[in-house]
């Protein structure tokens, strides 16, 4: 997605390969298919076939009608998350919600609900958190564009997209950790990652890791991380019972990025009375209601959840990016493989295996 | 409890009246008791015969020996919420816990777990919440006293000695309120009036309260309510659903002063995604856990608990105090009735009756 040729294709369908979803679990078809132009400006979860992928990074091929906020060449992040810069919430200084673009089941063009992508025989293929960002050409709405400065290198930038802007977010938006604060972290890929990068940017005392992957402490360290529980080594006692006796009493903070209601009450059990804030990140995964006990919160605790780590993405990206080019920020240690587009499948292979936190997927090799 | 003799008494037992408990649900008797001097320096919830009562003011008789911060003559506000100064928690200003004083189960006397009252008959008669009220004469560790100025009328003073400023801290403290908020209150009690007064002062555009008592809503006025639901008369519709149509999608702040888990979580989902925050003052009355969807926390929600509204009693209570005598902060509005001292049961009838917000019982006549 990096070379962009202009007015050569600006309102004419281009086909391109692109790494198709036929059906649920199959692994990913790479075909050709043709992606319509940019409509005048521009669903939900088990639609197929579908085109995945929601981090990336790419050029401004062409632009629709009306659409001022970028153009051809810009350098781009697409994000799930909306960011209008028009409406109540948008506006807001809280928050990072978009009340017109809001939270839509439908995952294709958000402003008419159609597909972009068409298949060499004609079918349908449905978008993905309105970004599908596997397939060499995409279309994403601008409220879901965020430009970028060219000077980072791709690889990189793409990071910030999604996973990793939602951990830092968290720490320092939605937590906003304070230097000497005690943090505890349940699940380390990733999006706990970049929380433990953000905390240790803040100036945490302790970040403890909770991972059932020993091999998470070691490159947890280059995030900050300073101790590890593994709650498989943990005997009888409960995770939530270490964190207390490491941290003299629970921890300042706790983040959930896991999506289990489970390990989201682990995570409020093991924050301090008085003031101890448990952020909520991961999505949990069979709609399980998490459980508080109402009189441990009234002694002071707080309970929150993000998206995007309450980051506006627009204004906040960009200063990622810059914290990353004064060599703050470290975005290189997320990239644990590359591979060529028409390996997209082994890099399932590896975030299953707990092999990979980020593989770049090279679109143009 | 006015009136003190100083060293006349100091350092001895003093016989007075006291309203004593006897038996679970049956009418206090007041009987002379024998109240023992504080000692040097000096739990739970079901311990008979004990003297209830933790909302009052009162004139400081004689002190325990290392007592500096009050002496003989000073007015005093006894709060159940410790503030001891000294620990990592009251030193900070994040929180309002006490990591000394903390959370006891033993209601007696802090220090020694031993109570300063005995009947006539010998027999010990425990404390309550570290208070005791319902008596001529009372011992309060220090680290539950908080001195303020003798300017304010007593009866008026001694209502800041747990509801009204728990309200007002939940709404100043805790949620920090900001003009043009909209703000939903559950259960329009002292507690819940009192959040309504701290949101009026804090310039709230909308403040909808939450009652069965359909007479709260005019008496409601009087503290800034600006919209009242009564549930029974909401028909097919949820309260939530009632209060998002009020505000146009969900309210800024939402309260619960009632203590049930059902409303707790009616609270949470009335509230406004992106940035809505609940705030739980009540205490559950049945242990039952609070079950929060948990996507809807991913959109921007926050849950907080409180105890004494997030307010560390004695900094904050004196500015309260400050600011009725400086006519911004409406006290007399709680005070619906008055009764004498032997006539103390019946103010447990109006409470429960729907009749009284708070009943000053007058110790000396």
């Amino acid at each position: 997605m990096e070379n962009h040729r202009g007015s050569v294709t600006a309102g004419k369908a281009i086909r391109c390969k692109a790494a198709v979803s036929r059906n649920p679990g199959e692994a990913l078809v790479i075909e050709e298919i043709e992606v319509e132009p940019p409509k005048s400006w521009e669903g939900p979860f088990a639609i197929f076939p579908r085109i995945f992928g929601h981090e990336a990074v790419g050029v401004v091929e062409s632009v629709g009608e009306h659409v001022k906020e970028v153009q051809e060449g810009d350098l781009v992040l697409p994000v799930f998350h909306p960011h209008c810069r028009e409406c109540r919430d948008c506006k807001s200084q809280k928050g990072n919600g978009c009340s017109v673009f809001g939270y839509r089941l439908n995952p294709d063009m958000p402003r008419d609900a159609t597909s972009r992508f068409k298949g060499m025989n004609g079918e349908v293929l449905h978008h993905f958190l309105f970004v599908s960002s596997f397939t060499e050409y995409t279309v994403v709405d601008v409220a879901h564009v965020v430009k970028i400065s060219s000077e980072i290198p791709v690889d990189k930038a793409c990071l910030l997209s999604c996973g990793v802007s939602t951990g830092i977010g968290a720490a320092w938006k939605v937590a906003d950790i304070e230097g000497g604060s005690t943090v505890a972290i349940f699940g380390l890929g990733a999006v706990g990652l970049a929380v433990a990068e953000g905390a240790r940017l803040r100036g945490a005392s302790k970040i403890i890791g909770v991972d059932l992957n020993p091999e998470k402490f070691e490159i947890g360290k280059t995030f900050g991380v300073t101790d590890f529980i593994n709650p498989a080594t943990c005997g009888e006692k409960k995770v939530s019972e270490v964190i207390k006796e490491m941290t003299d009493g629970g921890a300042d903070y706790c983040f959930e990025c896991i999506g289990l209601a489970s390990l989201m009450e682990d995570a409020f059990n093991s924050n301090r009375e008085g003031w101890g804030k448990t952020v909520i990140l991961g999505v949990e995964k069979h709609g399980t209601p998490l459980a508080l006990n109402t009189y441990l919160l009234l002694r002071g605790r707080s309970v929150t959840g993000c998206l995007f780590g309450g980051f506006k993405p627009k204004s906040d990206i960009p200063l990622l990016a810059e914290k990353y080019l004064d060599k703050e920020l470290n975005l290189d240690g997320f990239i644990t493989h590359e591979l060529s587009f028409q390996d997209i499948n082994k890099a399932f292979e590896l975030l299953l295996q707990g092999k990979s936190l980020r593989c770049i997927i090279w679109m143009d090799n």
